[in-house]
């Protein structure tokens, strides 16, 4: 950063919230464009963040049963064909490996969009009997999806981080509790760790995982009103056993295919932390991921610059002995105003203010990022006293968003009403629906706003008796909302 | 696994040890082979191991300033080709990606093969001063070099996992040191970790990663006298900083380019570690790497099942809230015996055998892995006698190790007595070298061993007058051996 004037974010987060988005990921030093339209480069902030997520998807997955493994980033396309046996019209929009070296290959290979149809058919190589289920893989990677669109870090690139989560069981009741306890660690991720409230919700049969009995949602509310899909997973019934030949020996000496799931999250969610609480001053993260969670800014005169910083320098060493993530800006060529800009942007989530005022009263100004409030602190006890300012700061992002969420879930029962709500607020609007994709056509062509969730519990009652598009009977709520 | 067949290793270690290694890396439950030739599957067991080096390198990393980033696996050609500016014949052995969905791509994109050419032209657009410096980024991926060989899993497959580190720096001597700090932390992982005793050198100059001033390696022997290079750490000088323009403005206001390096540690520090260890019981892991440290099996008669199965519960227990690793087996359908065989060829370290005796005595049988050595325990505070158990057991598999590096290091002073050396006992000859590559082809070309490394030290007198080969005046001590 060279002068003042790149520490600010010029674009407005409610005017243009695309390019305000863009200007607080590059700024912020998340991530940058790589050369070819569709791949970002992590930047260590960004990345950071990631891994702030693995630690606690993969220690919930583990804890609950699940092993990582790792299988080849290139598959054989014959094995994505086998596909089609379940998923009609089977077109996948991949990356294709077509040369080794100077030789073209025989067979082209796909860069992994997905892996099930590479991990099924080992899965049915390790399992031979009930014994040897449940079988719970997890696989952390990159994946490739070639679709043609605007890059958006995080929320659209060709090339994206996630895990991917793939499961075999005896029955269906076994594989649907599996899948609704992803489901649930996907919900605590962006409740508990991202401070992001979510609901809970089914894809409508037409927008399933191809070949899934059922895929659920975790879907979270953006503050431009559009909805992202956080995380999904899927039972996937007995089809995809059937296809790659996942059989076991029950205890009657049957072979019966295996109920499997699948589950993933991807670096989406980074893009959904990033745009639901960053501001116009930068980036806001959620203590419990941020890099630094707590930065000291020493305030000094030439005669006390010493003392300033001997007070500073005594405190970042506690706060490091706790275990805090701290970092004292003790830069000469710096002054504070442009240090609070700077670390505002990067998103520290607590900054002390430390001038000679505070070493003489033995004290500490704290000030938290999402809001700019600002207390004073005694100086003794400050390192135990951060577990509090840290869960207050997350209360603050927390409740605002769940504010916004709370007042935007909205019913509607006629098409116009759908439109003109979504237009107006965004957000969700909840309405009764007959069940067919030609209804959804009827909001989706006009506003691109589309059914992003219905109930998970499929005997809900509808909130109407007849759907608001074409007026034969409701079976469904249907939850409509422009998305990313 | 459907019977006791199944659990012995039938290829024998000092005969045939490549049909030996697949044989223990498949039945150990490691790794499978893929559809395609040159890939693996890495299943849970194999994973696991990965995780753990990882859970210890990135940690070293961390502390030693350098923060992970992640770069897109899809390198463009011409990027690729910046490096023929400082390589000569430049011909990438890689996987090219040419189509995107149905679409012809007009640059073609290399998986990457390694990631300098993607990292440091970012680096360049990141560094401006010199208080940008040192700039250290580490990734964790994969990567992909196209070579014809046979697939040996964790040594040769065309995919593997690794993690490749770049550095910018302002001087050559922080460069340097930089260089041996990764290359110190890759020798206390190999010792330390996996104990295996390592020797420290320098590649050859024709033998240098391409566009390096110098390439420090650590060097493994495994049981059959072959040499592997256990990771590899670069002082890169300053040629690609020009190539990819990466320049910082000094304190002088000058523009200069940085020093860079690049340092990478691959999943064949797995397959060293079971190379190393391993016997024709199978797998053989050291204490801290291993998914379960302790397996107790119980041994019951129907009248004290009761009994011995809630003595072992207790003490299964103990180890938990010790944070051992631990398993117990208390399957009804296996009997003792097979139990011992399933979990000797899966590598655990330590085994308690419990009956009905020690139940009696408060006592537990504890057998250690690598070499069957028994001996009885106290019950009580058996947790905290564990650290001690793990000491002894690494200790047995890094003196085993130690030893056979000890004695397979040996001179010679000509061609012949190199080629009959290596030919008669393998291992590392010390031979005196003028330099000259055509002096290693009269070695490699008869028995393909090769200089695996010559001292780090440029100035260390060579351990002769004359090159063993051409009777030249010798320039340093070659290191010749077979190798992965």
């Amino acid at each position: 950063m060279s002068n003042d004037q790149e520490l600010g974010i010029t674009e407005s987060k409610s005017h243009s919230p695309g390019d305000w988005y863009a200007e607080v990921v590059l700024k912020a030093g998340l991530a940058d464009y790589a050369p070819m339209g569709g791949f970002i480069v992590t930047r260590p902030r960004g990345y950071a963040l990631w891994e702030g997520l693995q630690n606690h998807l993969d220690s919930w997955f583990k804890d609950t049963g699940a092993q990582n493994a790792y299988f080849p980033a290139l598959i054989p396309e014959s094995y994505l064909e086998r596909e089609s046996d379940i998923v009609e019209g089977f077109d996948p929009e991949v990356a294709w490996v077509t040369h080794g070296g100077h030789d073209e290959l025989e067979e082209r290979l796909a860069f992994r969009p997905t892996s099930e149809s590479i991990i099924t058919p080992f899965m049915s190589q390790w399992v031979r009997s009930h014994r040897d289920l449940p079988l719970r893989l997890n696989q952390w990677c990159s994946v490739i999806r070639w679709e043609a669109t605007d890059t958006k870090p995080f929320f659209r690139t060709k090339e994206f981080l996630w895990q991917e989560g793939h499961t075999a069981h005896e029955t269906e009741d076994e594989a649907w509790d599996e899948t609704m306890t992803r489901l649930s660690q996907y919900e605590r991720l962006y409740e508990d760790v991202l401070g992001i409230p979510v609901m809970r919700g089914r894809k409508p049969e037409h927008d399933k995982f191809p070949g899934a009995h059922t895929t659920t949602t975790v879907e979270a509310l953006m503050p431009d009103g559009k909805s992202v899909q956080g995380g999904t997973s899927h039972y996937l019934g007995q089809g995809f056993a059937e296809a790659y030949d996942l059989f076991f020996t029950d205890e009657n000496e049957d072979e019966r295919p295996a109920h499997t799931t699948s589950w993933g999250l991807s670096w989406r969610a980074i893009g959904a932390l990033i745009m639901t609480h960053s501001d116009e001053q930068g980036f806001v993260c959620p203590p419990e991921l941020a890099p630094e969670q707590v930065v000291i800014v020493p305030i000094w005169q030439e005669e006390n610059r010493e003392e300033v910083l001997s007070y500073a320098e005594g405190i970042a060493n506690d706060l490091e002995a706790e275990g805090v993530r701290v970092e004292l800006d003790d830069r000469d060529e710096r002054n504070p105003g442009f240090k609070f800009n700077e670390w505002e942007l990067k998103g520290v989530p607590v900054r002390f203010e430390i001038g000679p005022h505070e070493v003489e009263d033995d004290e500490i100004t704290v000030v938290h990022r999402p809001d700019g409030e600002s207390v004073v602190e005694d100086r003794a006890g400050i390192a135990d006293a951060m577990e509090d300012h840290f869960d207050v700061v997350y209360d603050k992002m927390y409740e605002a968003a769940a504010d916004t969420l709370e007042n935007n879930v909205r019913e509607a029962d006629s098409r116009d009403e759908i439109l003109g709500t979504i237009g107006q607020h965004g957000g969700y609007v909840k309405a009764p629906w007959c069940g067919d994709e030609a209804c959804e056509e009827e909001i989706k062509e006009p506003i691109s706003a589309e059914i992003v969730m219905v109930p998970l519990d499929r005997d809900e009652e509808p909130c109407g008796d007849e759907c608001a598009m074409c007026g034969d009977e409701a079976e469904e709520t249907a939850y409509f909302a422009k998305s990313y």
